[in-house]
């Protein structure tokens, strides 16, 4: 691809080695324009590669954009149309003699096979991640009892954020009981006792690549966040072992070549024999990068072929609504010998 | 207006008391839908206010949406091109008989009064914020020498979240010396000495209402975030006495029926007259409410006629590059006897 222009922060930090919340990217054959305002004009010129120009616009970046390509006059030039607002692009575009070539999530397709490089990042992306959880858990043994969900997640970004070195991927997820059947729970008063089940998705941001990770478990005086886990009803140890053995084999249907549909159907097929079809209402993994959500998607509609170095995550999980909900998720990258568990 | 459809987080929030990340509010007549995922279902039913209908998708949102516009058939709808990205935009548009009026900024607009609700929020929210910036100044007096920007930037995070009953309106700016010639620096390894120079930009958000605050202060002795500074260099003090007298002159302009135009032109023109025009490079104000960054806008180009019960900030600043910056920034609301800095 020649000429495309890019707006999507992360996705200009993957071209640009940085990124701000004011900018476009423009590439025009070999030259790279990173358009920004003054307010990070300095900093942009100190941390862009060295094969990128850092523009300044003097008024709106979409007019020094127009006026660029008024200069270069390119034929055509590849968009994506999740990456501009309908008046963002009407703007850029209009009275143009350019043809605007759409390409959904083209730079998210650029990034669908991590280099070497990127395995290295995310790999220890995923420990950290890990780490985190441990001392977390640590955390809670110690003072979770009677602690709120907005305590316990203050802690958990606390945390998961190690004094700033580490970014959050998102905002955790801490859920009790009945607020873990919500799958996105926003943290609540309600208050952690003895015998509960509590759930924590969460990911760190480092050096700009994603962990996702979540595990649901019991709190009792063998409080850990491995996967063995031993809850208080019979119900939720039944829920529990399915939707491990779930993940099991969704991972086990991962190998080069496998599509990405079947090892959602893996997951999706032994939940609903099972009986709870219904209760598992999201897709089983996304791909995991510079996004929290990238590329692949792993759902029971997605037709990609599973390639060496795609990054994804396996989390299916069962909400039995107004009781609780379990979600089990590792993040994986596909390699010679199916999955590896980043 | 009758019927609208929008996306926007914290738009929608303003017209349904809750949002997610995942939602459209579709208003159709006195109808309004809130359409989200089923991973915040069991939330939007609890939280939204009571006449809007929370609207589980089974597929996609847009899908969901498409059939609701089909099922009612309104003849036209309101929509803002900024809230809609082109991909989104089409697929709900696409094959449907009806008018879709491009409204920029209509939601903003509908939020640029403030009601006395909001204001007290408002209000309260201003008073936390300086009160973070009280506690900040005591904890950098205790330990701020030698702390590097992001040390500085990472406490000033936890003293502004205050255990997260409050959120951040923005990630705060912390920048000394030179770095604070970038009016929107990331903070770096550079170390606080005695007698630097230190801006921070910081606001809280409560109950979901922002407050902005800047100052520009030097780490000696007296160190305070007052306006009344005494800085080690004679440079710092002319620009900085210059900044202060520019804000000054842009509140005295701040009146009912006064234009934002000349509020904004209060503060540049006299910073033009010192000789520091192109080193004032950004606007004097912007709304603030749910947004950060809402109508109306202080600039040179705006002609808004000022009303009572609007909330904006007046923030001019001179950035000298690799020697300094200053800025200096209240949120004030109009009133019957002008500016009333919050």
């Amino acid at each position: 691809m020649k000429n495309y222009i890019l707006r999507d922060e992360n996705a200009v930090f993957f071209e640009c080695g940085y990124s701000c919340d004011n900018e476009i990217l423009l590439v025009l054959g070999d030259n790279k324009f990173f358009i920004t305002d003054a307010r990070y004009g300095i900093e942009a010129s100190e941390l862009v590669k060295p094969n990128v120009n850092v523009v300044v616009a003097d008024k709106s970046l979409i007019a020094h954009t127009r006026m660029l390509l008024r200069k270069f006059s390119p034929k055509s030039i590849v968009y994506d149309p999740n990456d501009f607002s309908v008046a963002a692009f009407s703007e850029i575009s209009k009275n143009l003699r350019i043809n605007f070539i759409k390409k959904a999530y083209f730079s998210k397709q650029k990034r669908v096979i991590k280099s070497k490089d990127e395995l290295e990042i995310l790999r220890a992306a995923a420990r950290f991640g890990a780490e985190c959880f441990d001392e977390f858990a640590q955390f809670v043994r110690k003072n979770g009892e009677g602690m709120s969900e907005k305590e316990l997640h203050y802690n958990a970004t606390l945390i998961f954020k190690r004094k700033n070195t580490l970014g959050l991927s998102f905002d955790p997820i801490v859920a009790i009981n009945e607020n873990a059947a919500k799958a996105h729970a926003l943290p609540s008063e309600k208050k952690l006792k003895f015998g509960d089940l509590l759930l924590l998705d969460a990911g760190v941001k480092y050096q700009r690549y994603c962990s996702d990770r979540t595990r649901t478990t019991c709190f009792d005086e063998n409080f850990n966040f491995s996967k063995k886990q031993n809850f208080k009803t019979a119900k939720q140890n039944e829920i529990y072992a399915i939707v491990l053995k779930a993940q099991e084999l969704a991972i086990d249907a991962i190998k080069i070549g496998a599509s990405a549909k079947d090892v959602d159907l893996a997951a999706r097929d032994y939940i609903a024999s099972c009986g709870y079809a219904k209760e598992f209402f999201h897709s089983t993994g996304h791909g995991v990068g510079v996004d929290i959500h990238e590329l692949p998607n792993i759902n029971a509609r997605s037709n990609v072929v599973l390639e060496k170095g795609m990054v994804f995550s396996v989390e299916p999980g069962i909400y039995i609504a107004n009781e609780f909900g379990v979600r089990i998720e590792d993040v994986v990258v596909v390699g010679e010998n199916g999955a590896e568990i980043l």
